[in-house]
């Protein structure tokens, strides 16, 4: 039973608070698929609460896909089935498309810069120079914040020394850096607010931490404010998780005037902003200008998470983190207490990298690359498709998240299914939201893992499969 | 008031889950010293528990050593100071000396191999090998349960095909090992044992999950079994985290018939074992016999993780993990959310250092220099301190695990401060403990850091602070 214990808060009643828990449980595979629940006499004990809350949670629950009644037998779990073995599914696929070395795939489901040609020879060159420069003390370091000379880099290089190198830590990927920053400040039953929809690993990291997660709309120049503001009125915020560039899946970036609301909101509210910044160097409509929340944030409200493995390389894990004054020792001990430190050769091989302008160059050769295919991706969209989804530009990054249109009778799953048949691999919007209805209509194709025929033919096969 | 929200357990009374709930929060830090406690009343209404139930609770605290009571003004939180700004000096001395290439400390503090003169060239050879076999594949892919080769590498130099690539997962080192399993397989007020006293960095990480801990002594031949039974009959356990061999910090290892003994309750009781073996290379007393938890497992029952770290090189991040069928999908879903996966250069690099037989030599030549260590240290502790300190003979591993006399009166942080001002580096007791006055007579030495000369020199500073 101990599984289904709650601390209920006031302010939502209970049987709300008891249905969400069970889906929260089914949804983690805690409960299984067709696990009978406890019946409404034992649990109403458990909880001490009315026997009527139960039946109201297992109504809910019944309701919204989540429990079944038999008569005369109780209430068991239904895992929404077919979103388990999507994800399943996509995540098979992804890990088939990368072991095959030539794909037979149109990949529109990759998301890292793994596909444009990269000068290995230059790497190769660092990582000798680093072993030859630093011998064993590259591989036996074990520096808590990281090492101290790519620190010193990314203060000069990317922050012109505004932040400097005492306030940077190394991670191993943006997604760690999530976990750690969330170990530090998040405790059980506090609140989260993310963009609807949103990255899934970073829900995960959060439900893991026993958040409750409140969600408002992402529109085309942030996330909707009037509900934002509303949830941050009604409940004590711990922390705000948003995408500020290129946010994922749908696309779009914040606008300046909506930074600076969030920003004044978080001073008043006291709550943290977790800005995961995963793209940014790909801006390709000059009407998309960079300035991150934290180049923007006077009140130290700002955990900044940059991540090398989507505009780098994904196998190298690095990326860095800023975090407030307030909570830099928590993190610290967070991080030793999560994997102790990351790589220390990977991050001295990286350091060189930045510091003989390798990056720099490496980059503005991805640039040209990707803007190109962008182009190709967003015309062939519009020139094809043009009658069956509708989109929003996003001016830059990897993705374009298309809403299918309504006169077309086919959920974004489904989509999935067909796509992959034919060997296109597509991101279905169901991924992308924790009521997995709500993505039913959109889906997500990006050009990192493809070149321009193949972009062309994926979304041939695409309309093909629309129509 | 939040925080101070419980699952409460039928079995335990609530007062004693009330303080040990409000320890927690001080020990983590969530409650600041001299922080104000709630009101009685307050308190007691938001718990729903009685105002007798408060006071016992408090009344405990303060003998606990946790809380203050001001006379008309109510109970303050009081902060074990010396623990904490001990648990800061120390981690601030490891950086330290961490960062000063040729130290002046004598270090019997660090836990690694990083100062035996390592075959850089060796190494050198493999990673280049590495980039000109691989290209850019060694820097993209990422790789969920790690680099194939080196998962069939680890099956087959290390378990002679007993345990298979596809069951081997590979992880950043140990700790991350503890973090994604207990991310997998541990929630809020789940039971958890270990040893007394125990690793700190897997205390963190169970306490980070809402665990409720449980420990028994630890004895010359493994825990106290009749503690560890009752603990299992009396409680729902969902883990037991284990160090099989030279077990941190005491040194000592499980007997044969321990180990059947916890597998057996390990079935009966229906619990996982966490074995995490980081030293069991070092074995330099022929008495002590090499069979893991893993090795003697029918029933599926252990968690069996490697590190890397601790025999060969610290700054590397590699370990790997074998998990029961039962828990493999949770366990991998657990890697991804908390950082995709493993560096993938590094775990090439491995390999190739593996299958061409350098991994072999250098724990062979790490053995003859550690042993002859191993007996100065053993030596002089007998010859030195033989009326101050007793101790067991370990038979290997890294340290020794001192306790002072009780004729001495001095304790273990008062030495640790003493030993710094001359510049030696030890482990006080205290830090092993939940309780810190457990450790108060016992510390840690160590000598992977040390030379043979160097040992006798601190030994002798030592001996002196001692009379």
């Amino acid at each position: 039973m101990k599984a289904y214990s709650i601390d209920f808060l006031e302010e939502i009643p209970k049987y709300i608070q008891i249905a969400r828990h069970i889906k929260n449980l089914i949804e983690l595979g805690e409960i299984k698929d067709e696990e009978k629940l406890p019946p409404i006499r034992k649990l109403s004990d458990f909880l001490s609460v009315n026997n009527d809350t139960i039946v109201s949670a297992y109504k809910k629950l019944e309701q919204e896909g989540y429990a079944v009644q038999k008569i005369g037998s109780g209430s068991y779990a239904k895992q929404k089935d077919t979103n388990r073995r999507l994800r399943r599914e996509y995540t098979e696929t992804f890990k088939r498309i990368r072991n095959e070395s030539s794909s037979k795939y149109i990949d529109f489901a990759g998301e890292t810069s793994c596909n444009v040609v990269f000068p290995m020879e230059n790497f190769k060159e660092v990582i000798n120079e680093v072993i030859d420069r630093d011998g064993v003390n590259a591989l036996v370091n074990q520096e808590t914040l990281g090492y101290i000379g790519l620190r010193r880099s990314i203060s000069k290089y990317f922050w012109n020394d505004k932040s400097r190198a005492e306030d940077i830590l190394i991670v191993s990927g943006a997604q760690q850096g999530i976990d750690i920053v969330s170990k530090a400040i998040i405790n059980v039953n506090d609140n989260v607010i993310v963009e609807k929809p949103t990255y899934n690993g970073a829900l995960f990291v959060f439900k893991w931490r026993g958040a409750n997660i409140f969600e408002a709309n992402m529109e085309n120049d942030g996330i909707n404010l009037e509900a934002f503001e509303k949830i941050v009125k009604k409940n004590s915020i711990k922390c705000f998780y948003t995408m500020s560039y290129f946010q994922n899946p749908t696309g779009m970036s914040y606008s300046y005037a909506k930074k600076i609301e969030i920003l004044k909101l978080a001073e008043k509210y006291d709550f943290y902003i977790i800005e995961d910044d995963y793209l940014s160097e790909l801006i390709f409509d000059e009407k998309v200008k960079y300035q991150s929340f934290k180049s923007l944030d006077e009140n130290d409200r700002v955990v900044y998470i940059k991540s090398f493995s989507k505009i780098f390389l994904p196998g190298i894990r690095l990326g860095y983190m800023i975090v407030p004054k307030k909570i830099e020792e928590a993190v610290e001990s967070s991080k030793v207490n999560t994997d102790i430190s990351t790589s220390s050769l990977m991050q001295r091989a990286l350091d060189l990298y930045i510091i003989k302008g390798y990056w720099r160059d490496y980059i503005q050769n991805l640039k040209i690359t990707y803007n190109k295919r962008y182009k190709v991706m967003e015309d062939t969209i519009k020139d094809i498709l043009k009658d069956k989804v509708s989109f929003n530009s996003p001016g830059g990054g990897f993705n374009f998240y298309l809403k299918i249109d309504k006169s077309i009778g086919i959920e974004s799953d489904k989509l999935f299914y067909k796509c992959k048949q034919k060997k296109v691999f597509i991101s279905p919007g169901v991924l992308f939201y924790r009521n997995s209805e709500d993505g039913a209509k959109f889906f997500r194709i990006g050009y990192s893992q493809t070149e321009e025929t193949k972009i062309k033919q994926g979304i041939e096969i695409i309309n093909k499969i629309l129509e």
